[in-house]
């Protein structure tokens, strides 16, 4: 057995166990690792480069459509909560509560947020007076926390990482096109940028946030044939400026209440890297968003430091004047083949390997993670190929994971086939129902599967389709799975 | 009285009620806002942008010394601060508990973060085993409660943002090298781009971190004369490391306590930006670090949307072209005089104007917000001129603000003037002091200053100087001040 074989076989194997692949994974790649307090993680250096890449991404697009940053506080009073059942209801039992400062018990006992729209819109009462105002077009960075019962790195933590936007407008048309701007906005980041394909729509009663008139989402098949929650924008409506009284003298001099939404993505997106992409050998990450793009491995032989580190280190240097992220690993305590496996585990989009032999030819072995092809280069060329690499990777990552999608995506014939297919094969179900909450529980009983999402594009052909279980007349299209 | 004066006028004069003026000028330029949680307040988007202006240019920084980011939780378990018993004496006061998650009692009782060293000091002791992982150098931007008495916005408050890096280290001296590596980092960081200049230097037992073996620190001169800390650098020695247990077999197969550093810097700089550098006029921001640096004014005379915007659009671009951070302040509802105060108040480094006389002439008025001052300037060249300038204001900024410092930094030949000089003019006093607490605890009884910092780069002759207040033999040359 070669050692990179040893140093792979101690990750569990996808099909033996996905739960223990993935959080092998996370803590062997330095992804996260556990902390010493219920459902908490700590993003490790490597895991948190990937959040700051999203980051940077996703706050250049919202910045680009009109959004400025802020920052409200982390504590909420307890009766601001109380204003709105609903919500109150719905966050309850996650809030974490403070009730002592120092040695002195609290008045009133403070939440740390499980979400701001209590916070904001008590401010936001405050600053909009005037249609002049509108539209408040604002996000924030933040950390969450929600006191889970089941948690998992990345996917469901007690405190989690992200952004939240906050906007209030004149207008319901306005509220609605901001609900699906960013909507659009979500899908189009996690599939160019994750290359993660995503189906979007509306969320049905049952699962839409508390407190929203309407929720959307984007959902990804994992490659487990769970789905996971992408990100989600709320169309608000009046209820929080209702609770909270944030009204706006309108273009007539006439008091009325502001539309407002919500939106947000989260550190989940991390783990969704994981499960989408992610095979037996470990990550594989895609080059838009890979804390390294290339990694350069100079091969350890003979007297290497003179004779083969400063080509690799010259290599290096020149794809990174080219823009491209590139780790050069010259690290003395490890082996080559050690390293090839620890950066394929790690997920390094792709890895250029120089050794003696490659130094007389003039060339560079290349190894791509998505293929695992391999292919000598002439130096000469290198940084044009490597970027035509990196592009033609992050396409083939999101080609792949549409035919697994697509694949996985079953039509079923009668609610038989619909449990047989949850049983035995997982993935989406694409089918309709009657639109009766219900009956949506009856299938969760039955299957565990819940509606996913209700696609807002689809041609409504009234009474032309059966609900999949209940038999009477549908007009909704939705889509089923297991989700995380 | 014009609509300009009218504008300005609503601002307290810095010199009728300093106090006064700082949250006046917060709130009126939206910075930020109070909120409704004793002693917290909501970073408003303008405010923001400066942060994460800082933000930016302070994680450049960082990265580039050789640190990555990493994330770790919020909360710290009790019993993790309780093992520490000097650091919990000095936060024990100040720490919000969280006491309940849900609806159910927490076993133990859990501290919202006043500063991480336990929580990561536990994450060190899983992650360190060998000279091969040292050095560790980890940086974090988080959110930090700390339950204080007295609040006021960005310099105390309940919840600040800030940047902690936490280092491990093989040996005493690379502790020591990275605890002065920082403190220079930050002191260039804030002369180069907030135009602050600082004293920098070590701080007395009865200042330093709760914790740590020394502290270090940058202090600045407010326009009210009293001290502002900038940002502190602390070598913790070995005292997390044996309480935290963290240990490496060193080169010799020897098992070792690491040594370790903590520094940061907080949201408080945005204040400092404020105290200063502001006038009775409002902010007054410099260009490397000002949201906007130049903000183009159209004069809505006639038909201005036809005759002047496309020009002013023009110049805009142009400059944006050139890497300005430009406002091009079309709104139809305020007047050219609204907003030139408008402008003035929140900072922005140079105005341009341009008007019907101005098209004709194919000149634009420059006004400066560092010195007032006026001047047409061919469109021509316009371009190169603004750059030039960014550059003159960012260096007049700093010059007016050492000479400030300079001017109002005091030498007193005895204890009399000492105090008769804190109490007329402030500022800072440079003199010798015997290095007993009980000497300094006096001091600052007699007459509210403290010792800022022990500069640590100046020549000790032994036995040379006296103590201001006892009289003692002293080798240390102080800086004393009133301090916020």
């Amino acid at each position: 057995m070669s050692q990179n074989e040893r140093f792979v076989k101690k990750i569990t194997p996808k099909s033996v166990d996905f739960s223990r692949w993935y959080v092998e994974i996370i803590q062997k790649t330095e992804l996260a690792d556990y902390a010493p307090i219920k459902g908490m993680m700590v993003i490790r250096p490597y895991g948190y480069s990937i959040w700051e890449n999203i980051q940077s991404i996703v706050d250049k697009r919202i910045k680009e459509s009109g959004h400025t940053n802020a920052y409200f506080p982390l504590f909420i009073p307890e009766g601001f909560l109380q204003k709105e059942t609903e919500h109150l209801k719905g966050f309850a039992p996650e809030v974490a509560w403070v009730t002592h400062g120092g040695s002195d018990e609290l008045e009133e006992r403070l939440a740390v947020r499980p979400t701001s729209e209590a916070i904001i819109g008590n401010m936001y009462a405050k600053w909009i007076k005037s249609w002049r105002d509108l539209p408040v077009l604002i996000n924030q960075w933040a950390n969450i926390v929600r006191w889970e019962k089941v948690t998992r790195p990345f996917l469901r933590t007690t405190e989690f990482l992200w952004q939240e936007g906050h906007t209030a407008h004149e207008t319901s048309e306005e509220a609605q096109e901001e609900t699906l701007m960013i909507l659009s906005l979500y899908k189009e980041f996690v599939e160019t940028e994750l290359a993660i394909p995503v189906i979007s729509g509306m969320k049905s009663e049952r699962e839409k946030f508390a407190g929203a008139m309407k929720t959307y989402a984007i959902e990804a098949m994992m490659s487990d044939g769970k789905a996971l929650q992408m990100g989600t924008s709320h169309n608000l409506g009046q209820h929080f400026s209702k609770v909270f009284n944030i009204r706006f003298e309108d273009r007539n001099q006439k008091l009325q209440y502001v539309w407002q939404t919500s939106w947000g993505v989260s550190t989940r997106l991390v783990g969704a890297l994981v499960m989408a992409h992610g095979d037996d050998s470990g990550l594989k990450i895609p080059p838009r968003i890979a804390p390294f793009q290339v990694v350069v491995i100079p091969i350890a032989i003979g007297d290497w430091k003179k004779n083969i580190l400063p080509k690799a280190q010259e290599i290096a240097n020149g794809l990174k004047k080219k823009g491209v992220r590139v780790k050069l690993d010259d690290r003395e305590e490890f082996t080559p083949g050690w390293k090839f496996s620890e950066w394929e585990m790690r997920g390094i989009p792709l890895r250029l390997e120089i050794g003696p032999k490659d130094i007389e030819k003039g060339q560079v072995v290349t190894v791509r993670r998505d293929t695992g092809q391999k292919e000598a280069l002439a130096q000469a060329s290198l940084d044009k190929k490597v970027i035509e690499f990196l592009s033609d990777i992050q396409k083939n990552m999101f080609e792949m994971a549409l035919k697994f999608q697509e694949e996985n995506t079953h039509e079923v014939k009668d609610y038989a086939e619909f449990k047989a297919v949850m049983e035995s094969k997982r993935g989406f179900i694409k089918t309709f129902w009657c639109g009766d909450t219900a009956c949506e529980e009856k299938i969760k009983d039955d299957t565990m599967a819940t509606i996913r999402v209700i696609p807002h594009d689809i041609e409504k052909k009234k009474n032309s389709r059966k609900c999949i279980r209940c038999q009477k007349p549908s007009e909704s299209l939705v889509y089923f799975a297991k989700a995380y």
